[in-house]
């Protein structure tokens, strides 16, 4: 020990670390492995990282950080870890609620965390006021409290500074986005009360959730049928309704932005929080969905060679788009991929960590569209495949979205047995009940391997009132085989094989839970351990709300989004006869390795 | 010489210069002291720095290079200086109108002048073709060919992208601004076409320049009388106006655009340019007038401590002001100074470089506000006073704007000779007109010091059917009074005596050009030699041009505006007893000095 360091002890867990003179306490403490949180990023504005000082220097606070103290109501021990520089030995304790914590992003699967650090942050404002000798322009204050001489102010927000909010000495919030812009200034401490929207904006279905962007806690969800549904069910036919007529793209825009704002609505009023204090959303959505809600065409995806007018975009102002949200709200749309795969698939890599670790692993959104990303080592290759809407129970005469009274869940004990959501009773058959239901079915021989139904009657009886047609059966056979093919082209191709293929992520809003053997049984998924394999759930909306939480994700989607190749299947000669190959229901074979 | 290096001679000319093996020939030709326009800053995009090749070699240019020589027509032994690396002795010829050239700003008083490379560029678009093997968006190849990675795109022009603008190898031209962001895609080359505005909004008239911002030469210009003139003749009676009521605010915003809006309507037909070939305008106006152009409360300027909303904003969109330009038009409002020393202030410091050398000078503006900066070494301080409009012709019965018909000179040959503005018969006087009418009537002996008209009849006849009331010279005493005390003060506070002044820089828009003696007689200017004395006109309205012109001189803007330290008048207890002792008309005393 020179004369230079000290011993600094943290409470309550007692660990102690040696500190420079003059070194931050706040870097002390992140060194000894307890990160607080730098919510303003040490600007000693916010007045998050407070510590206790039980023992040691107490040098005065400077005026700001009094007053950041004060409105917490803490005591003359403490003091704002991002400002104290060690000059002594030290005890200090840190306070509840105060550590840099990882909030999980999936409930099921793989773990997957993330810390909190998102693009729209609420200060409280304590300005100097201006005085005869020093007359200091208020956005010139504001700037200068905020430590931030670019600071952007909006029109709208600069003609609010003038105003009653800033006068008298009341507190005030600033509304900051992404260090960089004022999204709006409160009256009062408004602190508590900053929330944002995930989207999973899906072709057949879109998921919203109402997230508290301080705690990272969802606080209510809402789904709802695609309304561009009544224009088509697929991207493709969608593409070409607004190939027909200039105003259809319109007319498509005008349905997903009422529609989300219906969901908004809807959540707001459950919730009780207003609209107004929604500053942030982040839309997960296939490239076509993102075109269509930017009202940007989609003709150029219709035909050969089918490119995309963007891939990644600045946030948007969320009033430009449509959506009834505070009105200086910003929108991130995630960056799409390539042209057929999309942000969806984006927000479901950064949601599951798939870019992490060197491996041989699979990603499979089955959805609408099934999409497939390979990782071979450290590159990315990536495709899609036109599933159509069965695995999420469109298509199918008893289908059903997986919300309550769904059989997501099927298992044969003298007859089938069903779960459903919440335990109502059926209502009708989700994605993940279709494929217990034919695995089963095909074990028993109701169902032949070529999907022909056995039997005089051709349907499959599940309930008194719901059974499995021929045509159901048909739908579902068309989107495994989809997959099939697509996924064993990509090992092929990339020269996988089964057997070192270390992990399998399958991805899908299309239920709560997958059976993999089952999905295996129908030649769904490759042929690997169950344990390799995971069902992750709805991955575009639990990445959506990641990067609504996550500055630092955003940055890491633009990235991965750019480096991931694609293959064509539609540009492949051989996809044809490997896509009629698949439609027979069995296990991956050999031959596919 | 080394091997290692090579002799460049520059055509016309015949310079020689020594260049190192690899260095880049615009490099080179910068060093000989013959800097080409790099319009595109090297990114060889613009293909304006094209030089012929008439001796050395002639490597094949890469496909973008020859697309942009082809476009200009340009022959084979043509390259862009700004990709071209030397390797051989060379002889090269520069072309017409590619060297980068000083453009004058100020037509009178001191020489100013600026290079042009203004913030919004067009650049024409050669995109490379999306194919099926790689289908890349339409937005990222437009921001791979404009070397511009996180270039931003508005949804407005987003949604054009997929649109038949691009499609089918059509020219096309990018509008940039400040190479951040796209404010259009335009069919056809339209890389001629690119204008903006130069606006001095002053409290009693207001006058506009449409601006080439390619040529930097101005194609128009318009004046008018402030239309908010009928809501109050000065800021104070506005700023009373603005807080009355809320909606007066929004009155007053409405007057200036609308004028605005009108002028550039007649300068749009007369010139015949579009107005959505306007881009960019710059707003060079006092504090008041920047505000309530913004929509920003007046009201903290009404009382004590005067402090100001805003000095500096970052550039807003047009629209959102109101002007009626390109729809993704951008303002920028000249930063203010402080609450009464305004953006005009800072536009005319700029346009006669004013913060060059480490001097002492005065800068007066002689408007409805005087404001007087004084330069002390490399220091600044500036005070504003309350001069009326009497220089702007207003408040004096047969006073008028500097336009066709003004008196604007007076001589005295057996009484007064007039000379008028474009030598029309005389309609009325302006404000240099005055100044010269006064002093000649103060040495004849019609004018007492104390500004008394001599005769029974207190009048100065002028014309048979012009005259100057009594109430009209004071009008002018009081504006003369104002300013004179104003720099007196100055120089007293901060030690300048009268003898150090090294120059005196006279601006306003109150006419074509002042007799300094005239003005010093008054004692409207200190009492120096003449060839210290400058009158740079409407130099607010050049420095709004120089700052539309030029990026670089808007960072020099926010720099000085920001360092520039204030007095307030209202707040020295021996302001009235100076005013009241400016009252008389005389030149500069010593006790000044």
């Amino acid at each position: 020990m020179t004369d230079t360091s000290f011993i600094v002890q943290i409470l309550p867990d007692g660990t102690k670390v040696r500190a420079r003179a003059g070194e931050v306490l706040s870097d002390v403490l992140a060194r000894a492995g307890i990160p607080l949180s730098l919510y303003c990023h040490k600007r000693g504005i916010c007045g998050k990282c407070a510590v206790r000082i039980l023992n040691g220097l107490l040098p005065f606070p400077a005026a700001l950080e009094a007053s950041l103290l004060e409105n917490r109501r803490l005591g003359p021990d403490h003091r704002l870890a991002c400002r104290y520089e060690v000059r002594s030995d030290l005890t200090v304790e840190t306070l509840p609620g105060s550590r840099l914590e990882k909030i999980a992003v999936l409930d099921t699967g793989v773990p997957s965390a993330v810390f909190i650090d998102p693009a729209v942050k609420k200060l409280s404002l304590v300005l100097e006021k201006p005085s005869l000798y020093s007359p200091t322009a208020v956005a010139d204050s504001l700037r200068a409290h905020l430590k931030s001489p670019g600071l952007g102010l909006p029109l709208a927000v600069l003609s609010k500074l003038g105003g009653p909010i800033l006068a008298g000495g009341r507190p005030a919030t600033a509304v900051l986005y992404d260090d960089r812009e004022i999204l709006d200034i409160e009256p009062d401490d408004t602190g508590s009360e900053a929330y944002g929207l995930a989207v999973d904006l899906g072709t057949s279905t879109v998921v919203a959730e109402l997230v508290d962007l301080r705690t990272g806690k969802v606080v209510e969800r809402a789904a709802a049928v695609n309304a561009q549904n009544s224009y088509g069910a697929d991207v493709v036919s969608r593409i070409t309704f607004a190939f027909e007529n200039p105003d259809n793209l319109q007319r498509l825009k005008n349905a997903a932005v009422q529609l989300i704002n219906d969901l908004v609505a809807g959540m707001s009023r459950r919730s009780g929080v207003p609209r107004h204090r929604i500053y942030d959303a982040v839309i997960a959505g296939n490239t076509v969905m993102n075109h269509i809600l930017c009202g940007v065409t989609v003709d150029t995806l219709a035909l050969a060679p089918f490119h995309a007018v963007f891939s990644s975009l600045p946030p948007l102002p969320a009033s430009d788009v449509g959506f009834a949200l505070h009105p200086q709200a910003r929108v991130y749309i995630v960056p799409n991929i390539k042209s057929f795969v999309g942000g969806d698939i984006t927000a479901g890599l950064v949601a599951s960590e798939f870019a992490g670790e060197a491996a041989n692993e699979l990603y499979i959104d089955l959805g609408t569209n099934g999409e497939i990303v390979l990782k071979k080592g450290r590159e990315f290759v990536t495709t899609s495949t036109a599933a159509g809407p069965a695995f999420e129970g469109m298509n199918v005469s008893c289908g059903m979205l997986a919300v309550a009274g769904a059989i997501h869940r099927a298992e044969w004990d003298d007859g089938f047995k069903f779960r459903t959501i919440d335990d109502l009773p059926p209502q009708g058959v989700c994605g993940t009940g279709l494929i217990d239901i034919l695995a089963l079915s095909l074990a028993r021989g109701l169902l032949g391997r070529d999907g022909r139904i056995a039997g005089p009657e051709k349907k499959i009886r599940l309930t008194d009132r719901l059974s499995l047609t021929q045509q159901d059966v048909r739908n579902v056979q068309l989107a495994v085989a989809a997959v099939r093919s697509g996924v064993g082209l990509m090992l092929r191709e990339f020269r996988v094989p089964m057997a070192r293929l270390d992990r399998i992520l399958v991805a899908g809003a299309f239920g709560s839970s997958l059976d993999i053997g089952n999905a295996q049984d129908l030649g769904l998924l490759p042929d690997v351990p169950e344990s390799k394999v995971a069902f992750i759930g709805n991955a575009s909306l639990a990445g959506a709300r990641k990067l609504l939480l996550s500055r630092p994700d955003r940055t890491g989607a633009e990235t991965l989004a750019a480096k991931i190749a694609h293959v064509s299947l539609a540009t492949r000669p051989d996809f044809q006869d490997e896509f009629v190959k698949a439609l027979e229901f069995k296990r991956y074979s050999g031959g596919e390795k």
